[in-house]
């Protein structure tokens, strides 16, 4: 059976992916008057009194909510909530795999941007953290800034950060192979949607020469587009306000990041960037540029979203470790500087020794990887006083 | 250590009580490819072509949502939706341990009946059943009635129905011990909230002689309320227009059920009933009258809440059989037919030979009890055609 026929078998078989148990056994009267009436009225008493006790006594400490609407899953586009489910429960359990995080997936029946803010306001008590997923653009980026006022748990778009984080990770250890420094570079992003977008604001955070970000109709600069979010994003790239296509901004660039088509960059294109280039061409399954061709043109560095190419960008890198240490510092959100301490904690596992153009990014497999994000993120959670603890 | 420090210090160690787990492992590329992308493309695909493959692919067929606004508590009152979770992720555990059915407690933070509505029907593609919990009355009779027309899964409010099955499995039982027939008693029922508005609609559809409906202004006649439930209920009950306090119900009646408050009938008061008279007094912790003195006044039958004396009337002989059933079948709803299978498969649990005065109810503990009523439950969806297989 080829992978597809597997996964099929597999979803059949198990009929879904994810239980819920119980910590305990209920076997007799004693154990039932314990987990449930009389005794349990006791935490119930004491959360009342005190609602912050509500992490000291329940299971939400260590729950996120898995929340889509369906409307951008995997590279399927708006297949509705239903489909999206078996997408949530694999995330639910790369989440339980990866850093024991209990994880469960909400998927909506509506896709109207102030339904879903006031549907996971109001489930949110159940929950410690929430982990939007697969909602498309504009609509994510307008409930993950909604629901971060209003909430005071953390909000958190993998579709963005996630993927951010990683291949700023990747970056991070790019630029130690051809010896630049973020300050120094042009950084070229193609695919203005939720990933390109948050991958300009983290990389803009860092303090970096100059970033052109480019939809399909080339660079974005100041009045290009009639769209908050891309005249935002406008506001903080392109500092010498150039306008022209992907090609053009491509011209005596150090770094491209493609979050957006197959087969949009040539070999030409590749060329035409300053010294070393470093090629991430993230579009999956087929990429903006083989690997095989951009190193022909010169790329130093190449990463994809692959497993079967070398560096493969994969959130899975990020989002178990930086909930499990939010979740641990109890924090009140996932800031920036929390992300930046995970991409850094991803990076610097890849050691002097270890580091060549073909290993910039640690094995996911690697248990090291969730254990120091977390720890970077919950250190960092801390520090800039979002920690509960 | 009394069973309030010990109830505390377990949730407090085990931080809660529920997890939610994998049901594979995901060790290696491989493992991720089929339980993640690019292989749980291919579930997706076969939901997204025909919706009710969700039952086939993905956890929802077993998955329960435990949803409450916590404003009905235990005996606690409005706590609170974080208050709340305590007694949620009790349930959710019974769900578990008694009928392996995945339950998740979904506590809300909004006491607006059609935001609740609206919530739930939204999250409802997750799930493959609805359990309404700790929500005050009228509201639940509301929500519950709204979500019933608007969703094709089970949608069951246990604090109703779940009390009103296992105190009618109960009632059957002491009528073989008596030796009457629904059709020739008279049943007073004291408490007008969820639990006896829903036992009172439960006899009405079995087909009793009469039944007096009493809340703290005695008998419900019709214009004795301006409330439209209790409206409701004179106009199926109360065959005689009979008017007067709860002593004045009492004279003559075969069945006192309480569900209101402790100590409110008297030994004079059970004397005045019919022969054989039949006593369950379930406010709990203090009930309506002590056993014992309910017996010294002649009471043939007695059941109480409470598990330190005889027949205790436990939803949880009820509610996870009966959402195993419903499950099974892939039921679109529990109707009034699957809550009287449950009834007397609970019921017939106890055979001649057990019958006495002190055992009419088996035990929660009997493996037996939730594989009776789930199949029973199932048939009964089949045979009333509410079942999807």
């Amino acid at each position: 059976m080829d992978i597809k026929e597997t996964s099929l078998k597999l979803h059949e078989d198990r009929v879904g992916k994810i239980e819920v148990i119980s910590k305990l056994k209920i076997e007799n009267k004693e154990d039932l008057s314990l987990a449930y009436t009389p005794g349990v009225a006791e935490p119930c008493k004491k959360i009342h009194k005190n609602k912050e006790d509500v992490y000291k006594y329940t299971a939400k400490s260590n729950l996120v909510a898995v929340v889509t609407d369906g409307s951008a899953v995997l590279g399927l586009g708006d297949i509705g909530p239903e489909a999206a489910m078996p997408v949530m429960e694999g995330k639910a359990i790369l989440f339980k795999e990866f850093a024991n995080v209990d994880a469960f997936p909400i998927c909506l029946d509506t896709k109207n941007v102030d339904e879903i803010v006031n549907i996971v306001k109001a489930i949110s008590p159940t929950f410690g953290g929430i982990n939007l997923e697969d909602i498309g653009a504009p609509r994510c980026f307008e409930i993950e800034e909604k629901l971060k006022k209003e909430l005071d748990i953390p909000v958190f778009h993998d579709d963005q950060h996630g993927t951010a984080v990683v291949t700023i990770a990747g970056l991070i250890n790019a630029l130690r192979i051809v010896n630049k420094k973020f300050d120094d570079i042009i950084v070229v992003i193609n695919g203005a949607g939720a990933a390109g977008i948050a991958i300009t604001k983290m990389l803009n955070t860092m303090g970096i020469k100059d970033i052109l970000l480019c939809d399909r109709q080339g660079i974005i600069y100041s009045g290009s587009h009639n769209n908050e979010y891309k005249e935002a994003m406008a506001n903080i790239t392109n500092k010498y306000k150039r306008q022209g296509s992907l090609k053009d901004a491509l011209v005596g660039a150090d770094v491209f990041i493609g979050v957006s088509a197959p087969d949009i960059v040539t070999k030409e294109m590749v060329e035409s960037m300053n010294v070393d280039p470093i090629i991430f061409a993230l579009a999956n399954p087929t990429p903006e540029i083989m690997p095989n061709v951009a190193k022909e043109a010169g790329a130093k560095v190449i990463a994809t979203g692959r497993s079967d190419f070398h560096n493969q960008i994969n959130n899975v890198l990020a989002f178990p470790g930086i909930f499990r240490g939010a979740l641990d510092a109890k924090a009140k959100e996932i800031n920036e500087e929390m992300k930046i301490a995970a991409a850094y904690a991803i990076g610097n596992l890849v050691s002097d020794d270890e580091l060549t153009p073909e290993y910039i990014i640690p094995n996911p497999f690697d248990k090291r990887v969730t254990e120091r994000v977390a720890k970077a993120v919950e250190e960092t959670a801390r520090k800039t006083g979002v920690a509960r603890i």
